[in-house]
C-alpha cells in the first residue's frame, strides 16, 4: 500500500442487519458503494457486516469513527420493532429522541411521491435525535439520519433495501460529503490491463519475473483472477493528463514482455458492455445458440439498456431435440461427434444465425457439471461455435470451476469470441 | 436480539485485499460464509472487508479476537508480493518465520495434485510461522495458516479465490474447528414463512398489527423483501424436534391472519428448486419464451444440476420478428396489443410449448427500463404467460426497481407461475 491514499477522504461502511451475516440475503450495498466511492475518489476504508444489535452497532461506530472521516451505514431504520439504528446513533452521540416537524415534512413528502398520505399516528418516522440531519428518501419512505460531529465526523444511515441506499446516497450523502469536506476531494485513477489464456503464476514467475516491480514504479500493482483471465491492474491518484501518460507508458511495457499477445482488452469495460458498443457501432445484429450456458449469456447482454437495437435472440437449446428441431443441427452430426463438438457447435452457431436471422451468431456446448463428464470430455470443456455471413466454426476449451463459475466463464468466453468475430 | 446466542460459538470473518474495496471485484466468500456457518450451528458474529496492509489487518485481528472464538481470514496468502497475510499474522503472535519440511510437504502435496512439481526455490510458501499449523488446500496451490492462540482462539486464513476459500473451510477449516470447540457446537433453526403481493408496512401495521410480537414468542422475528415479495423468518436453537413443532405453531398462527392467502413458500427454498424438484416428481418438461427477462428465467433454472432432465430449452424472443417467426406469434396481436400485453404473453406461452414440445411453457414480455415506458405500460409493467395441453392464458403486473432488479422480478415470477401451473 503506497503513502499516495494517506489524504484522500476515509470512508467506512457499517451494514447493520442479521439476514446477511445468517446467510439469508446477498449483499448488494457495499459492494455498489466500493464502485460507486471509487469513481468519486474517496477510500472505502473497510466494510463491516454487523447484526442488528446495540452494543454491535456502537463497537463498529467507534471503530470507524476512529479510522474514517465518514461513515455511512445501511439498514435498520424502517418501521418495524428490529430498526434500530435511529436510537442507537441518538444514545452514541448523546441526543434526545425529539418529535420533529421538519422530519414529519420529510416523510409527509416521500409518502406522497408514492401517491400516499402519511398519518402521524402510523409510525415513529418524526421521532428524530435532535441536532440530527432529517435526509429524503428518493426511493422509499424511511427518511435517512445525518450527523455532522463536533470532531468533524459525518455519520450518515440508509436504509438497506438496494434501490433506495443506492439513490440516497448518489443524491443526497454524496452533496453533504461535498458540503463538509469539498476541499479534500481527489479523483484515483487505475489502469486495468486484462489477459487471458495464461495463469497467475505463470505471468509473473516463469514469463514476466520483473513486471511486478516493473508496474510498481506507476503505482500500487495488483493481479486479480477472473472469469476467462488475470486482470493486472495499477492504481494510483492524479488527473486525466496523469492517467492518460500512466496508461500509455504501462502499455509500452506490457507490449515488450510476452504476455502482450494475452491482451484481450486495455481497460475495464465489462465485455458485454464491450459487445453492445461494438455492435451499435458497426450497426449488426447478433443472437446466441446456448446449451451449456443456459440462457446466461442472452442474460448478460440484456442486462444492459439498449440491447434490444442490436440483440435479436437466443435459442436456448438444453436438451438436443432442440438442437436438432429449432437450429436444424443434424442428428448424424452428435451421433458422430457428441453434443459437445467443434462439429456440434459450428452448426448450432450456423443454425441460430439461420433462425434468428442476425448478422452474427455465437453458439455454446459443454459440460457444466458436476456430473457428466466423461475422461474424454470432462466437467470444464465448451465448444465455442460461431457464424457470420462469409465464416463459420468453433473452437474447444476446458476451464476449472464449480457449475456457477463455469457457466460465468462459458458465456463470457461466448461474448468474446462474438467481439472478436465482430472486429 | 435474544441473549440464545450468548453460548453460540462464534466466528469473525476478515476478508483482506484491496480489491473489493475498490470495487474490481465483488465478494463471493462472506456470502458463502454466512451460509455456512448459518447451517453449522455457528454465529457469524461480524465480516470485516479491510485493505491489504498491515495496520488494517493488525486493527481487525484484535477486534475479532476480542469478540469471537474463531477467526477465519480470506485473501492475501499468494505468491505474490502484495500477500501479507502470513508475515503480518506471524508477527500479531510474536512468532518467526522458519523454512519447514511439513509444509513444504504440503506444497509439494499441493501441486502434485494439479500434476505439477514444486521447487523450492519457485516461492516462499514453505516459509510458515512456527508453531502454525500448516493446512492442505483441495483446490490450489498456496497452503492454508492456522493459529491455535494460548488464550483458546483459532485464526484460520484461506486464500480469495472462492473455489479454494470456500473448499478449504469445509474440508479443512471445520474439522480444526470441531477439534478445538467440539463441545459448544449448536444448532440454528429458522421458520420461514415467503408470501407475495403485500408491502412490508402493509402485513405489519395493516393488515396483522400484532403478528410480530406475537411470532416473537417463538424466537427473533425479521422481515425480508425479496424479488417477488416480503419472507417473514423466525430464528431459534434447539433440535428437529422443536423445529418441527415450531414450524406447525407458526403455520397455525399465519393461517389465521389475512395474509395466508398470500403466502407462496412455507419454508426456504428458492423458486428455481421448487419448479426443478416439481418437474421432476410429476416427470414433466417445460421450457420458456423470455423476452423481458432476457434469458435469466432459463439461467436460474441451469444454475441447477439436473435441469436437463426436465428442462429442453428457450426461446429468447428478444426482437419481435422472433416473437413471430420463431414463436409463431400473430403479427396482428402485436399490432394490436403491443408486445406488452397478455395476448401477446398468451401466444408466446402456446407458441413456446409447440416449438420446444414441452409439458409446459411460460412466457415473460415486458418492459425492463429504464427507457420504453409509456404511461400507459410504465417500465416495471410485465405480462406472464403460461401454456400447457389443457390450457393457457397470461397475467399482468407491475413491479418496482431498477433494470437488473426488474429482471429478477420478471424471472421469480415467471418460475413462481410455472409452480402453480404445475400443481
Amino acid at each position: 500500500m503506497s503513502t499516495s491514499t494517506e489524504n484522500i477522504l476515509s470512508v467506512s461502511m457499517i451494514v447493520i442487519g442479521d439476514e446477511i451475516l445468517n446467510g439469508r440475503t446477498t449483499d448488494l450495498n457495499g459492494s455498489w458503494l466500493s464502485k460507486f466511492l471509487f469513481k468519486k475518489g474517496l477510500e472505502l476504508k473497510s466494510l463491516r457486516f454487523i447484526r442488528d444489535n446495540i452494543e454491535e452497532i456502537n463497537n463498529a461506530l467507534t471503530a470507524a469513527m476512529d479510522e474514517s472521516d465518514v461513515i455511512i451505514t445501511s439498514g435498520g431504520i424502517g418501521p418495524t420493532v428490529d430498526d434500530k439504528t435511529k436510537i442507537t446513533l441518538a444514545n452514541f452521540f448523546g441526543k434526545k429522541l425529539i418529535e420533529r416537524n421538519d422530519i414529519a415534512d420529510i416523510v409527509t413528502e416521500n409518502y406522497l411521491r408514492f401517491g400516499r398520505i402519511w398519518a402521524r399516528e402510523s409510525n415513529f418516522y418524526h421521532f428524530f435525535p435532535e441536532d440530527f440531519i432529517g435526509i429524503k428518501n428518493p426511493k422509499g419512505l424511511a427518511p435517512g439520519i445525518g450527523y455532522y460531529s463536533p470532531d468533524r465526523k459525518l455519520v450518515m444511515s440508509a436504509p438497506g433495501v438496494p434501490r433506495e441506499f443506492m439513490a440516497m446516497v448518489d443524491e443526497e450523502f454524496y452533496p453533504l460529503i461535498k458540503k463538509y469536506f469539498g476541499g479534500r476531494l481527489k479523483e484515483n485513477f487505475q489502469t486495468v490491463i486484462r489477459t487471458q489464456g495464461v495463469p497467475e503464476e505463470k505471468i509473473f514467475f516463469e514469463l514476466c519475473p520483473n513486471l511486478w516491480s516493473q508496474l510498481e514504479i506507476f503505482g500500487k500493482v495488483s493481479s486479480l483472477p477472473h472469469t476467462i483471465g488475470i486482470d493486472i491492474v495499477v492504481s494510483y491518484q492524479g488527473n486525466s493528463e496523469i492517467h492518460k501518460e500512466k496508461n500509455e507508458q504501462i502499455k509500452k511495457l506490457i507490449m515488450s514482455t510476452p504476455i502482450a499477445e494475452n491482451v484481450w482488452q486495455w481497460g475495464n469495460t465489462p465485455v458485454n458492455e464491450l459487445v453492445l458498443q461494438k455492435a451499435k457501432n458497426k450497426k449488426v445484429t447478433f443472437g446466441f445458440a446456448e446449451s451449456c450456458s443456459g440462457g446466461l449469456t442472452s442474460s448478460k447482454i440484456t442486462d444492459l439498456s439498449g440491447s434490444s437495437e442490436v440483440f435479436f435472440g437466443s435459442i436456448i437449446s438444453y436438451d438436443n431435440s432442440i438442437k436438432v428441431k429449432v437450429l436444424g443441427v443434424n442428428p448424424e452430426t452428435i451421433k458422430n461427434f457428441g453434443a459437445v463438438s467443434i462439429e456440434t457447435a459450428k452448426e448450432m452457431a450456423e443454425g441460430a444465425l439461420k433462425v434468428l436471422k442476425t448478422d452474427y451468431a455465437v453458439s455454446t456446448t459443454g459440460i457444466a457439471g458436476p456430473t457428466g463428464g466423461t475422461a474424454e470430455k470432462p466437467v470444464g470443456m465448451v465448444a465455442i461455435g460461431y457464424a457470420s455471413k462469409n465464416k463459420s466454426g468453433a473452437f474447444l476449451f476446458q476451464f476449472p470451476g464449480d457449475r456457477i463459475r463455469l457457466k460465468e466463464r462459458f458465456s463470457d468466453k461466448a461474448l468474446l469470441t462474438l467481439l472478436e468475430l465482430m472486429e
